[in-house]
């Protein structure tokens, strides 16, 4: 019987730490494994709070070496495809968490909703996970909810978590 | 001494075909590659446009055979690396055209975005072309050009490509 | 602290169930990540047997769906890029052992040659993994251990992840 | 109606540039497209016999960028998947000729089997061109045929090339 993962995005060059620390451990504390691009910023953040938890922190590169990830993660996937990772990055997750987030962000939001990958928009954050929430990417039925604050997702991200089999 | 290449991208299945098609009967005329993805909707009318004209046409295809490309391909790339694809699609393109489109074109102007290919974002079209004219992806200085009309997307398409060689 | 993670490759179809078990119990005691293609097979055998000692067991498959993963996996990572995950497969391992196989083993231990994986080629089960011993794929300085029991394979395994620093 | 595709594979640093030369003449001059990895020693030598005879040639690169291709590509698809690319290489033949080769051009042999392409492969150079001719990959009835002399490959390769509806 698998875990449950999550897929945390967002830039690797932004702020948002706090709340992606905060998101990361609620995820460890839960028991499910946090997957994510394996970098800095964002990723590095919410891979530092789940690991601090003991979660499972999964990183997955677009390059060939292990090192290149952040120091949190216990499993490394050095993919070697180049950014072209970010559809396997999303696909991991049975939820997608949108934290800020530039152009491989926005790349990885729209994978998700082809996908339906349930996506949380944290709209209380600058960026992408921002915009998407009030312009869902088609009107193909992929699923973006919406939270406002930090507590409310967590909250959904609760939520959804509890409907993955849907998902599978 | 390679050809210059031009991306057109937008849904499979939507309109804009008279607007694609006019667009990819000029990228023929001025003797540039039309790559697409290779399916339906945008690329193939655009296909079919630039195959009237005697245009080479390429479709890069997510599938593994050949004969799911549309009918107006000379060149048929099956990648069977999935929608991964789109990375490839738009990094082979000296310029990017964005004509309507959803989740997949929206991916694909990120990508286009991060990997500094100019976009031509038809905003007299409706869908992700449009939008992202009025949001660019972030601020890494890529490139949008917001095209009102049919004639200014083809004016700023044929300034875009005399200066090609700044981005390769 | 990443963990260290062993690649095991081999057919979805073949036999080599007992030898493929016994080494995916090794991996788990001595503590690490078992990395497969997270298919039937060689790829199953070897997932159950770390199972049951209760190590970790990740899939990477070439398909979009968690649920054609194999039972014994508890993190997968459905790739979406078809058999182009052939390559994150065993770019993931700090070594690859390869047990029978037909193409798919084949392009993977290419791969894992090409990026300088250690591959412990078990010449005691036919198939790819015992002919590379043989059959070198090139000049360009991989590293191939030839391994002619299965004992042979655990301590040859051990001396490699031992070293493992030295091809991260 | 699409043009017939030929991918010649083989390493980008060894010999048999005359080989590969004659080959992409006679690729152009039989009207068919030649795919290639887009670099240098087999596949420039096949480009650049492609191009003298006034044929299209493709290369499909690795990298993110145009100018990575040698000079006789008419059309650069930069992938940005990485080695990864090895797959859309072959997928994009009809049929696929190995001269030569080292580890990636096995890994191209062992796709281009699992997915049925028909290889002719040059046994009169050395490398995984000859050594596969030997050894077939597996048993799942991929196509591999021996050529003994360039005359040979050149007429496998019509014979194939009539067939090709077969393939697709």
């Amino acid at each position: 019987m698998r875990r449950r993962q999550v897929t945390v995005i967002g830039s690797s060059d932004c702020g948002f730490v706090e709340e992606a620390y905060l998101i990361g451990k609620h995820i460890a504390q839960k028991g499910w494994v946090l997957i994510s691009g394996g970098r800095g910023g964002v990723m590095e953040s919410a891979s530092k709070g789940a690991h601090e938890e003991g979660g499972i922190v999964v990183g997955i590169l677009p390059f060939e070496k292990h090192h290149h990830a952040n120091e949190y993660c216990d499993i490394v996937i050095p993919t070697g495809i180049g950014f072209a990772r970010n559809l396997p990055n999303v696909l991991a997750g049975d939820a997608v968490v949108a934290i800020g987030g530039g152009a491989g962000t926005l790349s990885e939001i729209a994978y998700a909703w082809q996908f339906k990958r349930p996506i949380i928009a944290c709209s209380f954050c600058d960026g992408w996970g921002r915009r998407i929430a009030a312009h869902p990417p088609d009107n193909r039925g992929g699923k973006i909810f919406e939270a406002n604050t930090l507590e409310e997702a967590l909250r959904i991200l609760d939520e959804t978590m509890e409907r993955v089999v849907q998902y599978d």
